[in-house]
C-alpha cells in the first residue's frame, strides 16, 4: 500500500504587518519587492534541495520540505536574517495528509508566540523525517491548468476578466481539494495550480476536475506525480501533464 | 467634479506558456524564480516613477502608470529582454474607469497577435497622457485589509485555513468591484488587497465592505486615497487605513 | 570652450564592517550576495534616472549621479533601507573633475561621522546640479577595452593568469588617469574599464594607452562620449569604442 | 602529512563579449545588474553547498566547489540558462595547488573552443572528487584585511584613493601569492581579500604581509583555515582573523 508522508514547513515572517507600518506605512513598491525577493530566495533555497515553496501570502509561505534536515532549515533561517531587514520563523512538521502536517507546523509556531509578538523572532521548531524512513512515494503532487486558457480568455478578454475565470477555478478548487481531500493547492502562475495531496487515486482527480467545470464552469486537466521530494514528484505530474495535452486525457497519472 | 483619469498598463511575457515546456518541462523553483523577480523588477522599474505593477498572473501583470511616457515603457520593455531569457509586450492605455482603461490596453496586445504567437515579440503599443492633461486626482486607490486578521485566523488556525478565509474576502471583493465599479482588485499578501477604483465615494466602500461581510463573513476595512500617480494615491490609502486602525471606522477617506 | 562638470555621489553602507562579524563572523556567502544585490539594485535605481555607480569596494560605491536631486537620492536611501538589513550614507557633490567632485561628497560623510560610527546612520549630504546649470557636456566618459584579449589570454592562460593582466591594466590605468588627469577608473567586469573624466582632448587618450602599454605591456584602445548624463556619455563612449573596433584606431571621440 | 586538495569549477559565460553590443551596445546599467545578479545566484548556489564562488571577471568566475559533483554543475547550469538571458560552460578539475587545478578547469574549456565561439554552449567538463577520496584538511583559505583600513583610508581619504589603496595592496598581494604558492586571491569587497592557498604553513603568511608591506607599504593581517570544503575552511579564516584583531597578532592559524 503506498501512503504519502509530506514533510511541510510553514515559513512565517516575524511581526511582519506591524513593520510595514513603523515608523509609518512603507511605500508599496518596496513591500512589493521585498516580499517577491524574498519568496525568490526561498524558493532557490528549498529549490535546490528538492524542496517547493509556495508564497500564498508571501508574509506566510508553505513548503514542502521532505528531504531538508533541521540543520539547513536553521542554515535558511539565519540566511534569510543576514540579507533581509526583517527575520522568519520555522515550523516543521509531518502527516499522513498535507494539511495534518502544515496543522502541526502551524501549531509550533502559535504555541511560541502570536505572529505580530514583538519578542518572538527566529523560532525553529520540529522534526524532519529521517532519511531511513523516507520512500520514494512520500510525496504525491498534481500540477492543474485550464484547457485552452490563452484561446477561451487570454486572448479575448480583457486581462482582468481573463484573471476572475482563473482565479474562480483557483478558488473552487483550492476549497474542493481542502474539503475532500486535506490537500494544499497553490496557485503558481498563468493558468496553474499545484496540489500537494495524499495518496490519492485516478478518480478523486475525475471527480476535482468534475467538480470545477460543474461549479464555476472552467475546465482543468491535471497531471500527477509521486516522489521522493517535492521536486521529483512536481516533475513527474509536469510530464503526466505534457502527456494529457498531448493525447487530450483530463487526469494523467504517471505511477 | 473629480474625474479619475486611470492610465493602465498590460504586461504580458511573450509565448510564455510554450517556453515553460520547450522543449521539455522546466524546473518549477527555476519557473517560480524567473516570475517573482521578473515581478520584483517591473515593481521598481514602474515603482520608482510613481507606478504599481500587480502580478496577477505573473505572465500577464497590470500596471497603473499614470506619468510614465511610452518612451520610458520602451526603455523597460529593453531592460528585461537585456536581462531574462524572455520578452514581453506592452499595451497602454487610459479610460474613465480601470477596466475600460484595461481593455483597451488588452485589446492592442490582441490584434498585434495570441499571446502564444511564436513571433509575436516586444510588441508596444497605445498612448500615455499627455503632462498637461494630467491632474492631482486622476488615481483613485482602495488599501482594503482583513480586520483582526492575526487572531481571528493567523494566529488560531493552520495557514491554509487562513489563507482560505483571505482568499475568500479577496475572491468576493473582485467580483463585486469589478461587476459594481468597474474596478481592479489585487491581493498583494498578508491580509491587504489594493483596489484601483474611478471616482468612487464613501458610500460605495461601505457597500462593498458589506457585500463581502454578508458573503464570506470576512470583515474588511479600507483607507481610500487620491493622487496624479499611483504611488500618491496608494501612500494616500496606506494612511487612510492607518487612521481606520486608530479610530476604529472602517471607511476612511484621505481626501 | 567645453567645460566638465561631474555630480558624483559617495555612497557608503554605514558601519558596515562592525556588522559583518557581529555578533560573530557572518557566511562569506550571504555578504557576497549582500554585497552585489545591493549593487544591483543601485545600480538600477542611478541608472533608471541616468546614473552609472560602480562598485568600488562595495561598502564604499562610487555614482555619477548628474540629473539625481537629493530628493531622488533621500528615496534611494529609503528604499534600501526598507529592503535590507544595512542602511547607507550618500554625499553629493560637483567639481570641475571627478575627484574634486568626489572629494568633497566625502568630506561630507567624513565630517558627518566615522565610517564605523555606530550612531551614524544614512546621512545625506550636499547639492545636486540645478537643472538649469546643467549642459549636454557636463559629463565626460572613456570607455577602455584590452586588444584582442579573447585570443592573447582567455583563450591561452589559465583564468586566473589572464585576470592579472587584465588587472595589471586596470591597476595601472587607474593610477595614471587619477594623477595625471583627476579622472575616476572602474574596473566593471571582462576586459572593460570605465573612466569618469573632466574635458580631456584625443592626446590625453593617446598618452593613457601608451602609458599602460609601456608599462605592464597590455594594449588598450578607448572610446570617448560626452552626454548631460552618464548615461548619455557612457553610451557615446560605447559607440565610440565600437568604432575602435571597427576601423583599428586606438582613441575613438564621439564629440 | 596535510595536503590540500582544493577543486576548482571555471566558471565562462558563453560569447558574452559580442552577445553584450550585439546588435549594438547594451545599456551599462543592464549589463552591471545582469553580471552582479548573475554572480549572486552563483554565490548561492555554490555557497549553499559549501562552495565559494569569487566573481573575478564576472564574465569569467572561478569557484572552489569541493563537495559538489558534477551532476549539481549540470543543475547549476540548467538553473541560469532557465533564468538569463546567457548561458554559461563549466571546467571542473583538481590539483594539489589551486593553479594547477584552475590550469586543467580552464583547459577543458579551451580544448572545447573559444569563450567567443558562437557554437561552443554550455560545455560541461571535468571531475568531481569522489566523496571516499575527500578529506577534512583539502582546502586552505587565507582571509586578509587591511589594518585600521578605517582610520587610515576611509575616514582621511576621498574613496578613490582609498580604493586606490586597498587596490594596490590587492594588486601586489595577488601576484606575490600567485609566483611564490600558486594560490589564488580575490578581493571581497571593503578591505578584504581572500586567498584560496596550498598547504602553506605561518612563515608563508608572514612573508606575504611582509612583501606587501615593504612593496606597497599597506599593512594587512591574515586568518588562516582549513577544511573539508570553501565555507568550513573559510570560515575557520574568519575566526582567526578575528583572533588577530583582538590580539593584535598579524597571522592567526585556526588549524
Amino acid at each position: 500500500m503506498v501512503i504519502s508522508n509530506t514533510q511541510v514547513t510553514h515559513i512565517q515572517i516575524d511581526n511582519y504587518g506591524p513593520w510595514t507600518v513603523t515608523p509609518e506605512p512603507r511605500r508599496e513598491v518596496d513591500l512589493q519587492t521585498l516580499q517577491s525577493r524574498l519568496y525568490a530566495d526561498l524558493s532557490q533555497l528549498f529549490g535546490n534541495r528538492g524542496g517547493y515553496v509556495f508564497f500564498s501570502r508571501f508574509d506566510n509561505m508553505v513548503a514542502v520540505s521532505n528531504g531538508i534536515d533541521m540543520d539547513t532549515h536553521a542554515l535558511v533561517q539565519e540566511s534569510v536574517s543576514n540579507r533581509y531587514p526583517v527575520t522568519m520563523s520555522l515550523g516543521v512538521a509531518t502527516g499522513r495528509t498535507p494539511v495534518s502536517a502544515l496543522g502541526t507546523a502551524t501549531e509550533q509556531l502559535q504555541e511560541a508566540g502570536s505572529a505580530q509578538d514583538k519578542d518572538r523572532r527566529e523560532i525553529l521548531r520540529g522534526r524532519a523525517i529521517d532519511d531511513q524512513f523516507r520512500t520514494d512515494e512520500d510525496v504525491q503532487i498534481a500540477h492543474f491548468d485550464v484547457d485552452d486558457a490563452t484561446e477561451k480568455y487570454t486572448d479575448r478578454l480583457n486581462e482582468f476578466d481573463t484573471f476572475i475565470h482563473i482565479e474562480q477555478g483557483y478558488a473552487e478548487l483550492m476549497q474542493y481539494m481542502r474539503r475532500a481531500h486535506d490537500s494544499l493547492s497553490f496557485f503558481v502562475g498563468g493558468d496553474n495550480i499545484i496540489v500537494v495531496c495524499p495518496d490519492l487515486g485516478e478518480e478523486a482527480y475525475h471527480d476535482a476536475v468534475e467538480h470545477v467545470r460543474g461549479t464555476v464552469d472552467v475546465q482543468l486537466k491535471v497531471g500527477v506525480g509521486r516522489g521522493r521530494s517535492a521536486s521529483d514528484a512536481g516533475m513527474a505530474a509536469k510530464h503526466a501533464l505534457e502527456e494529457c495535452r498531448a493525447t487530450g486525457i483530463t487526469v494523467g497519472l504517471d505511477f
